[in-house]
């Protein structure tokens, strides 16, 4: 028996995810959205940000509206995709205004703020739940536009299969996408084979910029506002960099610093195997899961960079 | 009903794959090495080259034997794996002292040289191959060793089931290994998140070094003997660095040209969409896949160098 209220076409329904949206939140949000219009007349799929660019291949992104620039009424049911926390779905509070929110999420930190939760945190990702929930809580049949939406989450929130999240369930969910019709050559070269060649070069002045700390086994990116405009960036295209540093024998934790402008800076960390970053990144005020996780922080670089190393220096 | 020779305990096997092997080559004759033992008495698994560092963590490695230096006698059966062409075997021709020669293989440049050709280029590697003939050919249960063996071939030249040889199926095979035991987060870390400090730094040189040819739709990358020496990479280290070169919008075909000695180029190739690298490798005595192809060529760099730019221009 589902755990959702009764569905009819005429219920209003608000999909949204967090701020500066991934592969996983865009994916799981166009997913159930595409899903439920096949059901109800009256759904509203809600993005705060602008769509980054490598996810415009995704079908039917044109429905998205921009939330902050529309007039928002309340809704019988708001769905809350990969949000770990409530702080993080951005300015209007359309959870306030909703009959019913539905909280979806695999985040460790989530917090259960939803009405109805549907928080699995050993999932490899939102979309994996997402997935579950059209099939078995919605009764609703997935088709080759859901499916890409779903498959896209699945590989960017997995890191391609590769992050222990990923599970003998993850890869049969992927089997069944891919017989839907996914098209896997398309979504490689949109997701992985289409970088700039200014991403490239920028890859390659990064690492040559890269402090070590710690007997290597902390590695820390530090990206001046300035540089990201010397090289024309698209914030989407910094995302995976932490990656690299990351990926070093002996290195432990790895920390990317964004200085968003001259007194904000976005964090992202990544651990290896026994450090847990979920932690670190809610001593800044931010979250996500012992792996990976990030945090936005208020203050100049300088200082949240001696910060970091401070908090980094205890931890190690 | 199988399609090979009655297989008793005493049979003699030999199993083999090609020089420089990879991770599905390495993969495929660890994990057929393994379930043949179970079977029989006088299993060999040999190796032409030194097994590669970033691979040793594979399960049994000390069985392999390094075939040039050791006495080779005829065998009953003899396996080559991952292999699309005799030459590539190397030094000592194990296949003419063997009465039965079978050939496994997903490249579409294999020319079938076995007496038993198990041959599926839409298979996304030899270890998906391997997997049905020890289930259905053999049945020989598959346990944990066995499928962490097979598991590093799949991802390994998939990937990580990005490239379009994965099919529903190569995902249906990974989730039945992940619940044999396999330890993803051992396999990833191994692959993937054990780089040498020195090989990152490499990269970045490698990346800023990048020639961009024919209006950004061919990359090239030159890596001279001295670089390779300077920052004392291994061959596998150098490896997945041409992906990089092809992973840039409008690049249609990449190339690395490495330096083996004075007289000696290897060289690797990756397509995007529309070309076929198969065929530009072939010109050069190579082989491979469509997208993924690689050749060894006498001459110096600089000559070979050349030749490839102007084959590249009639091609493009």
């Amino acid at each position: 028996m589902s755990r959702l209220p009764a569905i009819q076409s005429e219920t209003s329904i608000a999909i949204i995810a967090h701020v500066n949206p991934d592969g996983d939140s865009l994916g799981s949000i166009m997913a159930l959205g595409l899903a439920l219009k096949k059901k109800c007349s009256n759904v509203n799929i809600f993005l705060n940000d602008e769509l980054p660019g490598r996810y415009s291949f995704l079908p039917e992104v044109h429905l998205l509206k921009k939330y902050p620039s529309c007039d928002v009424e309340g809704f019988d049911l708001c769905f809350v995709l990969d949000c770990g926390d409530d702080r993080r779905i951005g300015e209007i509070d359309l959870l306030k205004k909703s009959k019913t929110v539905v909280n979806v999420d695999h985040h460790i930190s989530n917090n259960e703020y939803g009405d109805i939760n549907f928080v699995k945190t050993d999932a490899s990702s939102t979309c994996e739940i997402v997935y579950s929930i059209i099939k078995e809580e919605l009764e609703i049949e997935l088709d080759q536009q859901i499916a890409t939406c779903l498959y896209t989450g699945i590989v960017t929130d997995t890191g391609n299969f590769r992050y222990d999240s990923t599970s003998a369930h993850t890869h049969r969910v992927a089997a069944e996408l891919l017989e839907l019709g996914v098209n896997l050559e398309e979504i490689t070269f949109q997701l992985y084979q289409n970088n700039s060649l200014n991403s490239t070069k920028f890859l390659g002045y990064i690492l040559n910029q890269m402090e070590v700390y710690f007997e290597g086994k902390v590695t820390l990116i530090v990206v001046r506002e300035e540089v990201l405009k010397k090289y024309s960036l698209r914030n989407d295209e910094v995302e995976g960099i932490v990656n690299y540093a990351r990926d070093i024998e002996g290195v432990e934790v790895a920390a990317i610093l964004k200085e968003v402008n001259s007194n904000e800076v976005k964090l992202s960390f990544r651990a290896k195997r026994d450090y847990d970053v979920n932690q670190l990144a809610k001593e800044f005020g931010g979250g996500g899961h012992r792996k990976a996780s990030g945090a936005t922080v208020a203050g100049k670089i300088s200082i949240v960079k001696e910060e970091l190393i401070r908090k980094l220096e205890k931890m190690i």
